[in-house]
């Protein structure tokens, strides 16, 4: 009998977060007020984010204390298990070690509720009484709903119409934790207004939805907004995978050749991968993979440029791989990684060369799926089959070159609520949506004006 | 910072389950042929049972070791750990420590598997091909799917129709693990057929879906059927839970003054309970608690007779607590507690005194099911809410004796696919089904000529 779980106990979880701002090789641009062109400050931020998060958005400390509030809730599934694979191993008869990080485990089902409990607690002890946000497959939504429902706030969530529709079971997951579910676009906004005016059939986007969320906090006192990704303090605070999963290897004497995460908006992916960038840095050889949809390719097809987080145009321009900020992609089922653009730390890395990007069409993501699904028993998300599908493929490359190889990656999230895409993929009915170089062309179109980064 | 989670290393897990037949202070009763009146041999049972688990279910073994290639699949989410539920002791503002057994954490999301993996294991070495069987609310149709998907033999399940159409998911989900989903009664059997004359539109029950299933078994060759309950050698796998609770409790010094388990057919409530029960056989001081629904009060209500476990009348008699094997529970949420009789093992336990039951209306055990969801995060099953609702019970008691309590129950399954029975819930359309005792009396009034049992 061989062991396929390594275990952290609850003493053993990490009690600092890792930030990689104190460890880049070359500066990262800063973020861009849009009307002035210079670097927001602190209380340009202030009217939709509590301050000690925007502390952590730009603080050098490279180690964040995780106060004992929030390793408190952690502990309701964290530390979360690292896995082996072995069963998956074998139908990929390759000279690979495949070790996963079951983030699936926690309550809402991803590793969402990370930064969600974070973003809660410090809400919670800034006088914040409600959160805003928007949701793309609901994992989010409902991250933020449990963490709210927890620390006694209220939460009102903009859910992508086309999820909302697709997956009622994470909107009632969401108002079971007792939190509010809105299908975006919605009429409540002027935002959600303008885009159902143009279309009134808007299948919704994350920019949307995210449009609509700050302009419901910003007009109601008491109310901030949250961000369930790119931005520099959620992926701060999903460092605690990656951490757990550098002591679980440890324990067992192994460091592996290939870190893998799917990135949408590219928190989990950091999550699980700034830690080892960090060793990367220091010099240990480890590839570091970023896997995303073929419909909606930021990362392997956007250019690296100032852009907008939303459609409305209300964020900071961002430097990131953006393939336009009014790019709505196709209604693929993997909701999580239907967005434009891309976290800054994620995109810095790729521009600098610390990680690589693969790109796979929904087909070759959900047969992955399936085969994992019937050798390791746990249905994963779709976002997850992205990472899946890049596993296979290193596995088939490790064959090739037959080379031994140990992979790690992050098994974002289960797939209970994603049912009926696999039904539709198992039935015959899931359809391939590469992006045509003109669309994405068109979509670039209008951010060509805004100011260029290093 | 304290501990919630007692982790077992993979290579703490047990390797043996407990057999409780060896420790009986009193025999039971014997099933029997109901043709002849004479207790039922291995060659009765051969047409539908692979000669191991017909081993099994008579064995006077104390220890029955788990072979290797099902503890090598028990491993993908085994040792489940064992969990203080502080939060939850928070708001119950009673003298209590709670703990649970998170089943939840397996892949089809409750405790299931673990008889599952062993049946499909011990179908495949004595040559079966073809698994059949039933499913309440669809814990145990997927449970057995994605075992049978594991070992290579083929599943066909028949889903009671009520939860057929309440819980899509669960039909997807075995569909994802390869397997067939035939909502009964059906067409497809005389007792399906039989049942459908009579009632076009019966929501169904665990005791015609069984029929269903025994007779698509014993008419194909290289099929057999599969029971997720009742038997004893269900039971038997399922202790792989309390002996891993007892393991997990020594590690901290702690043993419970009272074990709780909501109970259907009685599996998860053995499963959790057995060991314990061995340890009060021999002077151990601690109370164990069958929890189970007002609307098939099978253990509160029902008398202890011989009864067929299905409705077409194909089982030996069993000696149980029951209901009737015509009776037709109301379409409760908990599908899985919708069973007119209850294991042998158990009913023979509560007859000699050495468990106790209790029963709940929805309503009561859904409120403690919400209750649990905005304090500890993880939804319960609508089954799983009933020992929750067991354990407020004890926890009010302990406050009003104002005695201290240690509670352990078994947190057989997570909630994500019931949902929708949340909504009702929360939406006040929830109804309450107590169950009259006229009502009770006509449904036994067709067992009265049944042997009688000691």
């Amino acid at each position: 009998m061989e062991q396929k779980k390594i275990y952290l106990d609850d003493l053993e979880i990490p009690r600092q977060w890792y930030n990689i701002l104190a460890d880049l090789p070359a500066p990262m641009n800063p973020p861009l007020h849009p009307a002035t062109g210079k670097p927001v400050g602190p209380d340009d931020l202030a009217a939709i984010f509590p301050m000690p998060l925007i502390e952590q958005e730009v603080t050098p400390e490279r180690w964040v204390p995780i106060p004992d509030e929030v390793l408190e809730k952690y502990l309701l599934w964290r530390p979360s298990p690292l896995c082996r694979a072995r069963n998956f191993e074998k139908v990929l008869n390759a000279p690979v070690k495949i070790y996963y990080k079951n983030e699936g485990v926690s309550p809402p089902g991803s590793h969402k509720p990370n930064t969600a409990v974070a973003q809660a607690y410090y809400n919670k002890i800034s006088g914040t009484k409600r959160l805003c946000t928007e949701t793309g497959a609901g994992q989010w939504g409902s991250a933020l709903s449990m963490a709210c429902n927890m620390f006694g706030l209220d939460c009102r969530v903009f859910m992508v119409k086309v999820s909302y529709e697709q997956k009622p079971y994470r909107r009632l997951m969401m108002q079971t934790w007792g939190s509010e579910c809105i299908p975006s676009p919605s009429n409540i906004t002027n935002a959600g207004r303008n885009v159902l005016a143009k279309n009134p059939d808007s299948p919704g986007s994350l920019g949307i939805a995210i449009s609509e969320a700050i302009e419901e906090a910003v007009t109601h006192p008491g109310s901030k907004y949250s961000l369930g990704s790119v931005l520099n303090h959620v992926l701060l605070h999903q460092t605690v995978i990656g951490l757990e999963a550098q002591r679980q290897f440890e324990k067992i004497g192994v460091y592996p050749d290939v870190v893998i995460g799917c990135a949408g908006g590219g928190s989990n992916f950091a999550g699980i991968s700034l830690p080892y960038v960090r060793d990367k840095i220091h010099g240990k050889q480890v590839r570091i993979v970023a896997s995303e949809p073929t419909s909606c390719p930021t990362l392997t097809k956007g250019p690296f440029a100032y852009d907008f987080g939303d459609i409305a145009r209300t964020t900071p321009l961002l430097a990131m791989f953006t393939l336009g900020h009014d790019f709505v992609p196709e209604a693929i089922h993997a909701g999580g990684l239907r967005y434009h653009g891309m976290a800054p730390i994620v995109s810095h890395l790729l521009k600098i060369g610390l990680i690589e990007a693969r790109a796979f069409n929904q087909i070759e993501t959900f047969d992955a799926g399936v085969k994992w699904a019937r050798t390791e028993g746990f249905i994963p998300a779709p976002e997850t089959n992205h990472a899946i599908a890049a596993v296979v493929e290193e596995a088939k490359k490790a064959r090739e070159e037959g080379k031994e190889k140990v992979i790690l990656f992050n098994f974002s999230g289960h797939g209970i609520i994603d049912l009926p895409a696999y039904d539709a993929f198992m039935s015959g009915r899931l359809e391939v949506h590469d992006l045509p170089q003109n669309e994405i062309d068109r979509a670039l179109r209008a951010i060509e004006k805004h100011p260029k980064p290093r």
